[in-house]
């Protein structure tokens, strides 16, 4: 049976129904009915090729929720029926030294979803059992596909890098990874500042979970939180002043990145060196990191905010996100 | 009694004998009688007032070690008689959060031992009581000065930064610093790597406890160490191809400044980003840490390599370390 599919044949092309057989499942696979699948911005990074990778037909999606339609032979860990999710990355070698050490989201050879492979937006779609993560009961199916990249992507950071519940954190961009990294910050315990320009956004932060809002383009209002955040993490894909946020760090403090800037980063030493401060990055999030994130998901009732389309509709869904309407997070709905 | 001291009277001049009276010693600290005191590169940037904050007559000196000579009428931790060492700070608050937290080399007010102060190129120097640290009895002070300043300065990242005896650990400049670096982070049980260009400290660096060098002019020896090295400390003042060392770092490897580049680091977030990347910087060490080095020197027999000069030749001790000659600390002796 083929997979039925939505793909574009050209860079920025529209989308239309695509067949094609996926050929045998592998022994380590397991295939997914896509119920939902979210719509990320690197899917119209990836429709136009901006990352040089993009193979045309394109299918794109790498926040599915689904249930498990089959599993591979060596597959002992799903079963068919089982709700799971998908997310950016779908075959890890499971053997090199950050697989071993539980790092398998930087694993040598890690494959993403999207990548030489067609993606979710699709009927189904197939990964590696260990990118296919249960879904936790009380997760609503047409809103946890987005915690599978968005979400772990700002999720993963608070884990690595040991964000503690006494800290002071601040945000960088209320969108499709803000908004939930507000959610997450504020059950983790920690005093949330949301930095923005936007008005409208302000009121949404703190209804998302910020305590507090700054506005970014207010240098008075930077100066006012002058060392005092232990965590920022920035999600913006945009070059800001990033010596204001430096400055705005604490003794120990961090600057985090998981959006990319399009420019380089450039910092004096001196700006991080008498407070003690670091500047890192992460990528997405390990598959056992991604179960982490669930069960906390369930616990606190955490969900994405998104906007359903039928996938059918994925070219108004790309031309919704690509007019910067999303608010937060796009979902598509088979 | 007057303090019989070596001060410049201007801008990159002559050291010239310097008698002034210290007034009456504070409650909380400790007079020190200088036994020898090393002489630091920032030595030489503050008699250029490089930094902007020098006042002439400027008395340099900031890796003291001594007896105490003389103890406040607060302070209840310090004997006459005493061995101790001193270094780039004197005097921290102990009242503010970074104190309270141990980070006295953090202190929103910490105080400079040469800056609005005269240091330690002098018969005698003063500090509040928590910056004067006993000495073990097995240091000599005639080799004990350095570890006040170069040594902490390399020490205490690795404590800080979490660098484990299972860690492979790169030093970029096998001078001042990087020679103290080497021989800790061989005691720390690490694998450790010199980068150096010059073939007679490749030699050195062996000697002082690198396993191997790298030569970082060498396009093909940086790339064949990439992605292999947990932990990076650039000890150089100097602007290097900071992205081959990024390049050299393993998933969650870390770039760590104590060297200040004179230009800004600049740097892709996508460098960092998919290898779980950090840059960080340290500011010398606290007290405590100051003493934990202390007694991993006594235990492991570790001491700076210094070239002696008697206090009295300080222009000659300068002129010296200003011609790049210094193998690898200079030390005056009283």
């Amino acid at each position: 049976m083929p997979f039925h599919a939505y793909a574009a044949s050209s860079p920025g092309g529209a989308f239309q129904p695509f067949d094609f057989d996926p050929g045998p499942l592998g022994p380590n696979e397991v295939e997914i009915d896509v119920a939902y699948c979210g719509l990320c911005h690197s899917d119209l990074s990836m429709l136009r090729n901006e990352f040089g990778v993009t193979a045309y037909p394109f299918v794109p999606g790498h926040e599915a929720a689904g249930t498990v339609a089959a599993v591979g032979g060596a597959v002992s860990t799903h079963q068919v029926g089982q709700k799971v999710g998908l997310g950016w990355f779908s075959r890890s070698c499971m053997h090199c030294k950050p697989c071993m050490s539980g790092d398998h989201n930087l694993c040598t050879t890690v494959q993403s979803t999207i990548i030489g492979r067609h993606g979710a937006f699709a009927n189904k779609v197939r990964c590696s059992a260990e990118w296919a993560r249960p879904l936790p009961d009380s997760l609503d199916m047409a809103t946890a596909g987005p915690l599978f990249c968005g979400g772990i992507t700002v999720f993963n950071p608070i884990v690595q890098m040991g964000v503690l519940p006494t800290s002071r954190v601040g945000v960088i961009g209320i969108g499709g990874l803000g908004h939930m990294a507000l959610q997450f910050l504020n059950k983790w315990g920690c005093e949330v500042i949301a930095f923005t320009s936007s008005a409208s956004k302000q009121e949404e932060a703190l209804r998302l979970g910020a305590h507090r809002t700054v506005n970014s383009r207010s240098e008075q209002e930077l100066a006012g939180i002058a060392e005092s955040l232990d965590f920022i993490l920035s999600t913006v894909a945009a070059d800001v002043d990033w010596g204001s946020y430096l400055g705005a760090l604490a003794p120990r403090g961090r600057l985090h990145f998981v959006g990319v800037p399009p420019s380089p980063v450039t910092f004096p030493v001196t700006s991080i060196l008498f407070k003690q401060r670091a500047i890192s990055s992460t990528p997405l999030g390990s598959p056992q990191t991604t179960s982490t994130m669930l069960e906390f998901c369930a616990r606190h009732g955490i969900a994405p905010v998104v906007e359903e389309f039928a996938m059918s509709d994925v070219n108004e869904a790309f031309a919704h996100l690509e007019a910067g309407k999303a608010r937060y997070r796009i979902v598509l709905k088979n």
